[in-house]
């Protein structure tokens, strides 16, 4: 993976919904994405809450949109189980600042990974973030933040998050009552296998919960259970075909590129933003 | 993990349910496993195909039986899908052989692994599936040997098993006419995270489909996506509550304790069977 290829020239308009997490060039510091991501034809952003450590949440808003970046979402809240009832507390407490967060930088959306705890029940862990979701949900509201329930893949039951499909997602979204600030992301490298994938991604939409889609790929082999993501193409995900459900279910906003990668991590950080423009393009044009 | 532990002493009765899989232990040779398992109080054994590999089968299988073991099942066949017609009847055939190697050896079932091609799409590599087990439900019929569907956990879906919920697996059961021939799997690591996966399993009991049960555990962190698992108790699956499951549903054959573990695999055989020995009468006396 050479650093020294060439900018790929901008095909206006291909990238108008390609937004990158900070996470996944995350060897850029906050004012080197904000300097770089637009010369690839990035247009949107999803801030990972330690690039907001120790900096004025107002001033990053304003840099952010400075840049001519649409500031997508704040990654992430949530985890909210755990075995005794401080512990929880203090997951509604941190969700509380995540909110504040959002606000103060300007982003309208959270997305939660919900959480788990090994041995403990799934069926105590979802009761228990349907419980934590419901707690800080008129903070949201009031905030003008919404949240997005993002079902993991099942590899993280164990102690990432008991929310392992759409259906899933939807039913908590249900059993609290349909809020209008609470809504899903869906995230292809968690929800590719799906065998109701498409009729869950349409319920998303008709029920105006579609808040947020993430995209990579899925490595054959996978080496790395959390850092062994691959760039749009590299995969067997049916991107292109998920993409048109998505579109189909009435979701307009952007394709948020999140990837985490060891292997893309160890590469020179702006040729991995070439790549993922021009993997992007491939996917879209 | 010493090796010099001394042996556990039985508690009649205890592991009368207990087998495991030559590859649990797969530093021993077939010999051994019939010299060892029944000192540990071991009454079944599944043979991997690759146990077979230059033997007389009908003198394994009664070798297995003068060693007092029953022959649980044979693993594995599948692996029907492929992109390409041939490769597909090549499929067929080393499922044929499989049929004739466990009629052979006098096993009464074959689990299937049924595979999955990266890049094709699931619902594609499921029809391949479903015709792939139909070419050979009649052979294995007149053979008197049974096919098990084993849904494998979603992170195998690229290139593994497009079957990765009991649900699928009773789908493809229905959709071949419900043959006597053909049940299914449940392996607690595959399907341990499904949120359906009780009424799955009193499912597979009411339709008689239920025909063997692997057990193991979730290892959290799991370092490996196919070599780190954990034997049971040392991880995070409700393994009390899921065999209830199975019992629940009319289940009375053996617990198959099937471990893919390159840590185990690196400690001293004999001390790891002793190990499996003592964790199964820790969780079931």
């Amino acid at each position: 993976m050479s650093s020294e290829l060439p900018t790929i020239l901008s095909q206006p308009g291909a990238e108008a919904r390609l937004c990158v997490h900070t996470i996944t060039t995350k060897q850029l510091s906050l004012e080197e994405c904000l300097a770089e991501f637009p010369k690839r034809g990035v247009s949107g952003l999803t801030i990972w809450r330690q690039a907001l450590e120790g900096r004025k949440l107002a001033a990053v808003g304003r840099r952010v949109r400075e840049a001519g970046l649409e500031l997508v979402s704040l990654c992430r809240g949530g985890f909210f189980p755990a075995s005794d009832a401080a512990a929880r507390q203090r997951a509604v407490d941190d969700n509380l600042l995540s909110i504040e967060q959002a606000h103060g930088i300007g982003a309208p959306l959270i997305v939660l990974v919900c959480g788990a705890v090994p041995g403990q029940s799934l069926a105590e862990s979802r009761k228990q973030i349907a419980d934590g979701i419901a707690a800080v949900l008129p903070a949201a509201a009031q905030a003008g933040v919404r949240l997005a329930i993002e079902p993991l893949h099942p590899m993280y039951a164990d102690d990432r998050s008991a929310v392992n499909t759409l259906r899933q997602a939807h039913e908590i979204c249900d059993a609290l009552g349909s809020p209008e600030s609470l809504g899903i992301a869906v995230d292809a490298y968690h929800v590719w296998w799906d065998p109701e994938l498409e009729a869950q991604i349409a319920l998303a939409g008709q029920t105006g919960r579609l808040l947020a889609f993430h995209i990579c790929d899925w490595l054959t082999p996978t080496c790395d259970l959390l850092n062994d993501r691959g760039l749009m193409g590299e995969g067997c995900i049916n991107l292109r075909e998920m993409s048109a459900w998505v579109d189909a279910a009435g979701f307009a906003g952007h394709r948020e590129v999140e990837i985490f990668s060891n292997r893309w991590w160890a590469a020179e950080p702006r040729h991995f933003l070439e790549e993922i423009a021009a993997s992007y393009r491939r996917l879209y044009s």
